[in-house]
């Protein structure tokens, strides 16, 4: 690309991140991003693909109540959105695919990008730079505290240069915009609807994660964590506590018990597991013993077989502890990310392509990470199918780590990664095969 | 009184009880309902005394913070409460107090109302009385669930009927009305300003209280239990809960085990005590080890100290519960009501003046309660000097029980209890001394 | 009586204490005790009977197991005795009736005494006076430390002088000598096999009980509590808990969860109620999951009601705790003592009596008491059928309290009780009738 | 050896492991094991050390009590122990070091061997081989289940044959026969001893842990879990649990928080830990608030430092535990492991001398184990000194797992042990030095 135009390549991705920052939403409720998406694809020339073909509904996880998806409907028709895509995605079916074929025979290449926000309040420090420069977040209550705003817009840089290769192009190449990460929510929808199936190569990963050095690469993150996320809610009966508590039933201790007792699983043998009550509420009034309580809680496991383990503990312990005090107990799994690792044969690969770039500082093949996602859905069908991905980390110093009120990261990292990615997709056709897999791009 | 006046006058503290329970305000922000009495007495012929004159500042207990003491001001005078009134309120001292000097000399008297909401949403159904009528609250989260707004309407309707026949008047007559009782937070602001001091008789009581039939009267309630209010707070550290669960605090758990152990606080062999933590809340995400839970509970006992006893008891296990996950926990006394009951020496003068009435259909001389209540800190302060005191119950039916969202009692109640109390005002002065007290009224 | 009998007959009465103190018996296994009962009233005329017509056998609780009654009934034979009454007394059927009808008609009265020892190691201080005077236990870990030694004591001594004044004898007259007071096991046995059918008039009784001045006489303990005993048993799974703790079943930590919960069951409204879980061990080594747990716990309550209350509570904790590890708890009714008071209108008769007795110096009516006993079956029955009955208590400094190592009184006291009790059964005949009951003596 | 010698010499292990077997002895109290050991050694010509020089009597753990070591000793007596190796050993200090030097300079080899034997009634059943052959524990509560008889008679096997041939021998040879190796207590009072310093080759193992083939031998075990074992008891205040309950401070309820919280300790995202609380009791009577309890438990981590970070929690919660119910924790460690794994240099040595030998089956050259040893302390002061050690498993099939009443070995594995010992030990001066270290035996 000539200067100029990456000048202008670049200043356009960090103006897409600094709208999707300004306007955050929450997973299953980006219709304004995923509206933005949508057409700048379509726009591109890609073969668009939103709503319930783009996500099976049944197979979504933690989809919010009925009315909270109304009033984000309305506010999306309020800002604009265009209501030709708005009336896809409706329900709260915002994935995006965007397709685009080559006119050679190829591999097909997946592009994974998520695009939803995090519920946590953004810093009204003056110094924060989104407040600073003005595009901090509008919404109450609501921030792009994990970067996904900048996945968003390196996935549309990526889509912009790949289409403006569009004449080279061998293969397929899907972009999949996601919606739902936080709380491993939306990937296994998209597989579910078929996006993974007849995947060759493919590609996604972080930018940040701990804060590193602007310019290094991580090639494939290894060591996720199973996980699966829960949310309760006891139900008893109220009483006046000074005159009667004895006609109440304590929905509120049932759910400390349980918290405590979640905490106290027991180790297992075989590996790491994991567990964390990370919110609890109850009660209605001092003198009242409480009829409600809440939870959500995450399990996690070194395998999916410990993560299982965990979940039937926990769901005896649930019982067991509105048992202890006659009340009940309903859960409902409201998130779900399996554990999973890249393929390690594509990390000469990927290292290849970033001694190409002027911007990739430092190396490192790969990485063991404590944590979950749910890009791990779509790792797995791949490699079930045959097929080869990779998760990848792109370096950027933070103002402060993952989900709090001052995150930030250094815009320079969204050109880094655009471009990494739009090499791989250019590079693959001619990769190795998967050894012992058999499996071979470019035949369909 | 005549009968149209009659009808007047009961029409005339409907029409104020619809008003005040349209606009409800919580303890210590009771801007409008104070200055609306205010004004009422002063235009009585009352020397009105409010603000930090009314309630002693710092024996305020459970004030709110103020950011929303600000706000409340500033909804205030929005809502045209007098600029006058508020400048003497402000900063949460919403006390008023109305004295009428009787020509002849005789003992002093004095009322107590409350005025303050209670945290619960009104209820949305059609058939609520509230809502049929168009009066219900106006503001989301508040209402008046316990019958204050009646009470204050007795208040204004025993003020109007006193000051008619002012001229009768031998001795001094305090009309209190109180902040802030829910909580048990407000009385004692009154006693330490004074306004307890010198009286003879003080005469206090509460509509509903069970559903009890329209006419009915308890002349003195017995048993209060003593109560102590308490708000905790656990700081704890967040971390990573896939990560790095080691580098966190948990202040939730720390929380949880807090809660459970109040609850297993033994009993006392000395008699009854209480313990209920009526809410609590932690925790910022569900992958994050939560960093911060705040409680709030309260304790009872048959005797002030037990009470003592659980509060000594609750003191130890916060600090543990801390302690045991490495938290702290800062907590603070936000109410307090002692126990205590009426002189029953007033019973039978009670009783006489209730045989005159035609509202009053059935008597009750004494009932005992295992609610607390902090108009026991004037009954105290009054007894303490001599005087006498009772806090009566007026019958009513109740749609629902007290702190209900669909709580709602018959608003004939208002007349048969305001009427009451100024017969006992003006029958107190030929009432005999109490036995063995040598308290006489009137020589001031 | 002349005064050198007198000598005589305390002195008898101190020696049988002291050889009873010397063999204590735990509950069931008084086969040494009720054999010396039996044949002294069997030699003083009475018609005796014992095993299981004086004890219905599935009405007895908390009986020891097998091989404990094998083995304690091996030592009375070796201990010498007779191996006729141990034949009936066999597997656990110790109580002991002895029956004296007189010739002309009256009330049935029946006297109470209660037999067996506690599970505690006497004293080894050289100044503990039954070691000083050489008749403290012989048995490990068992010891009179509750007065039932002089309980027995006073009931054969007062069988001795009531079989002197045989020929005045009007009614009938039942002397019941007890086994398993401790734990509240027995009474309820001996009530289920008719012993307090027809019974006019009950008297029992205590020794001590806080210490007292020597020669007070409380007519009639009030308040008793109503009690349930119950051990419970958890059962899991051991596994290396370093290797593959997840293999196992956690029995201890359920056992732990379940006293925790029990302490924590919530206060009533209508009434004291106690839980004391006051044994506990599980575990069989360091490095296992530990398999078995076990615990003995009591309940009680101001009221049967409340006592059950209690029980519904511990029941659901009880297989709430097991299921939250995933383990099994049986458990099992050892004890039951119901609540009760006696009858107000025998305390001007027994005032009456201890006026005329020159050891009685001090007379109290009634007094409450926060504890538990077992006669309160009788008492129960007694009035059901519309006879009276009081539990008095007799007064003696204590060097300790009940249950402790050093316990010991002043064995005067046996002679003021024993006197006492026999001057009520000869005075019973007089008494008027009880108010309302219609219960009339000497019909039969 | 030819053949009877060899026939001669098996037998002779067997009937040593029998006499120890059938004479089981706990850790520090091995007095007649140590004093067989001891002897023997003297006979076949070592010098001997037993006492304060062969451990060092402050970095002993988990030492029994005065009164039990008393009884021990009496008993050791009584049994014909020879009071002169007696008084060496008296106060719990059984280690014996035997050490043989060689004519020619070579490396100084350690091997070490375990004499204890763990707290469980041997089974009563008649097939039980140790039952069967006659040679079953006759201490009740005492059973060499763990193999450690075995151990010591290896030991002696290994130092008859090392004697033999004392003229080849190279350098020097030290036989540690260590006590209380349950509850990891006694090695590392040998270390601190000195017996460590110096040493070139250390070799130690063990029988059986898990049922494996005979013939099998495992040269290298890795993965030991660090440990520490803590005892500790909480004392409070006894009260009536019916009349007071408030006077007493519960002990047994302190104790049942801690174990619940101790089992909640989280997981630490650095690695493996473990804790249990294997053994808890407390409480004397079921209606008194128990005012006593203690418990027994073990802490692990994958390392060191994740098993300081257990030992900082458990510390932390015994104590907030103890300050929940206002009474006092006294702790304190009772046993040690360290972390670690055999020098796998020595691997291939190892599989050379096995496949020499004819009854060595199959070789396995390095298993992991989730379990703990002190003999960990051994391997660790050997590698700071740059020496290199190992810890073998000799594999026998097991009548039942370790620890278990009917735990037993196949005797044939005592002389696959010992043969392959002395060949290691013969073996070794002509072994390579351990790369890198500089390590190099003889020199000394």
């Amino acid at each position: 690309m000539e200067r100029m135009g990456r000048e202008r390549w670049l200043d356009s991705m960090v103006l897409c991140r600094r709208d999707i920052h300004a306007h955050p939403e929450p997973g299953w409720l980006e219709y304004r991003t995923a509206a933005l998406v949508a057409s700048r694809l379509s726009a591109l020339g890609y073969t668009v693909t939103t709503g319930k073909r783009a996500c099976k509904s049944e197979a979504r996880m933690g989809v919010p109540g009925a009315e909270t998806i109304r009033q984000h409907e309305e506010r999306a028709l309020r800002d604009g959105v265009d209501p030709a895509w708005l009336e896809q995605m409706k329900g709260g079916h915002t994935a995006v695919v965007g397709v685009l074929r080559g006119a050679k025979p190829g591999p097909v290449v997946a592009l994974r990008f998520d695009m939803d926000c995090v519920e946590v309040g953004e810093s009204e420090e003056a110094g924060h730079p989104p407040r600073q420069l003005r595009f901090a977040s509008d919404r109450p209550g609501l921030m792009h505290a994990c970067g996904h705003d900048g996945h968003t817009a390196i996935g549309l840089g990526a889509a912009e240069l790949i289409a403006e290769r569009a004449g080279e192009l061998a293969g397929e190449i899907r972009l999949l915009f996601q919606p739902a990460e936080e709380g491993c929510r939306g990937a296994k929808s998209m597989v579910e609807a078929g996006w993974l199936d007849g995947v060759n190569y493919f590609l996604c990963g972080h930018i940040g994660v701990r804060s590193r050095t602007l310019g290094e690469v991580v090639a494939s993150v290894d060591g996720f964590l199973s996980t699966t996320k829960i949310d309760a809610v006891f139900r008893g009966k109220a009483a006046h506590a000074g005159e009667s508590p004895q006609l109440g039933s304590n929905a509120l201790l049932a759910a400390c018990a349980a918290a405590l007792h979640l905490h106290g699983i027991g180790r297992h043998g075989d590996g790491a597991t994991r567990v964390n009550v990370g919110m609890l509420e109850g009660g209605s009034g001092r003198n009242v013993v409480p009829a409600e309580a809440r939870m959500k809680l995450e399990l996690r496991g070194e395998t999916e077989a410990l993560c299982e383990y965990m979940v039937r503990e926990t769901s005896r312990i649930l019982e067991a502890a509105a048992a202890m005090y006659g009340v009940t107990c309903e859960w409902e799994t409201v998130g779900h990310g399996t554990g999973g690792e890249g393929d390690r044969s594509l990390i000469p690969q990927i290292e290849a392509e970033c001694a190409r770039m002027e911007s990739v500082g430092s190396f490192v093949a790969s990485m063991p990470i404590g944590a979950s996602e749910d890009a791990t859905w779509m790792l797995r069908r791949v490699r079930e199918q045959g097929g080869r991905g990779v998760y990848m980390l792109f370096g950027s110093p933070l103002a402060a780590g993952h989900h709090q009120t001052t995150f930030d990261f250094d815009e320079r990292v969204l050109g880094t990664a655009a471009e990494l990615l739009v090499r791989l997709v250019y590079a693959c056709p001619g990769w190795p095969e998967a050894p012992g897999t058999g499996a071979s791009g470019g035949e369909e």
